[in-house]
């Protein structure tokens, strides 16, 4: 089984590559416009067929790939169908699982809570999980705009998640400073906001108080990403 | 096994973790003198107990964080006995076997060309290779400055690291295009330099005409890593 992850430099996004070594067939999880020719020179270079790019929410930080990919490749575009996003191919439901080929699935798994598109997507056999931006490495996503939920996200994190095999890799849609993965366990035992001795009220009491400003580029690439062209 | 690899996004150098999950002996390739308490923090939260750090070369771009990172830790640092360094704990010789365990072990492969005291490590039940700055992905070092040679480059990639099974993944010291990994068998085929199509007089035209500027912090952490205290 194939697997890349690439990182885009200006919004620290991180952009998945999966493939089936035998069948060639490849999805892609949050392009970012601006590398999308890193992208397909990789796509290209591996011989693969890009049947999907899956969208881990709708971003407000940066302006997603998936739409010039499409253009060019002839992919599918596909993300959770809470988020009202335009120009999807397809919606995906919660427990879904998406077949890329017989040996490669990937099982859909809702997760709102930084925004209510929010979807993580499980790849049972590569023992990954890509959460987007609900889980991030000794971290979680912002709750304070789209939708943001801090009950929804403590909920997606502790009761969704971490549901999952403790030895699962978490590949994250972000980190500032530069740590690629971690694992369920590693945050159930070490996540400063959704460790499990931590319960719902000092994980509010976390959120309410960041008092981060808003990403520069959200006026501009959210109206872009809400309907992909 | 483990393995994790981390970026330092100020040289957008790439720092290797590579343990025993068994016995949790660890080693580090690369550390950067800015992310020590990442690097820390990680080997503290896996309960890694750090054994060695290995140097791929003697850095111009960036400070190592070797020095430090041995003061808080007691590890020892190694590196190829061809680059002249001080304040190592010892030298590698080409062709040397590091047993960091029983499960894990490492072929130290001297690779110079970028300077005489490149090395690269090959670990060979992980079917990885560490390449420092010898081979980059779809690219190489420079050879303009610290003993750096074109012929020895050359050999060091043609006749050491692509003899290496082709579906070894390579992991350099860099890439500022936000890839992380790439493969014996991708370089042999798309390498743009050192594609086994180029003979070494087109290597060597395109090196000779690369017209690089120097790297803006090579006077100050030259010294510093030649001398690691």
């Amino acid at each position: 089984m194939g697997f890349r992850q690439f990182v885009e430099y200006e919004s620290n996004t991180y952009t998945y590559l999966i493939f089936d070594e035998n069948t060639l067939d490849a999805l892609l999880i949050d392009p970012v416009v601006e590398t999308v020719d890193r992208d397909l020179e990789a796509i290209r270079d591996l011989r693969l067929n890009l049947k999907y790019i899956l969208e881990t929410h709708i971003h407000a930080d940066h302006h997603t790939g998936a739409g010039e990919i499409r253009k060019r490749t002839g992919c599918q575009v596909l993300a959770s169908e809470k988020g009202g996003q335009k120009g999807l191919d397809r919606s995906l439901k919660h427990n879904e699982i998406l077949e890329l080929s017989s040996q490669v699935k990937i099982k859909c798994l809702e997760t709102p809570g930084h925004t209510n598109s929010c979807m993580s997507y499980f790849w049972e056999s590569g023992e990954k999980v890509f959460t987007g931006d609900t889980l991030l490495i000794r971290g979680c996503g912002r709750t304070d705009f789209q939708e943001g939920s801090n009950e929804n996200l403590y909920h997606s994190v502790r009761s969704v998640l971490f549901e999952l095999p403790d030895t699962t890799l978490v590949y994250p849609g972000h980190d500032y400073k530069g740590r690629l993965v971690t694992s369920i366990s590693e945050e159930k035992e070490f996540n400063p906001r959704l460790g499990i001795q931590y319960d719902f009220s000092y994980f509010e009491n976390i959120m309410k108080n960041l008092n981060l400003s808003h990403p520069k580029k959200l006026a501009e690439v959210l109206p872009l990403n809400q309907d992909i062209k």
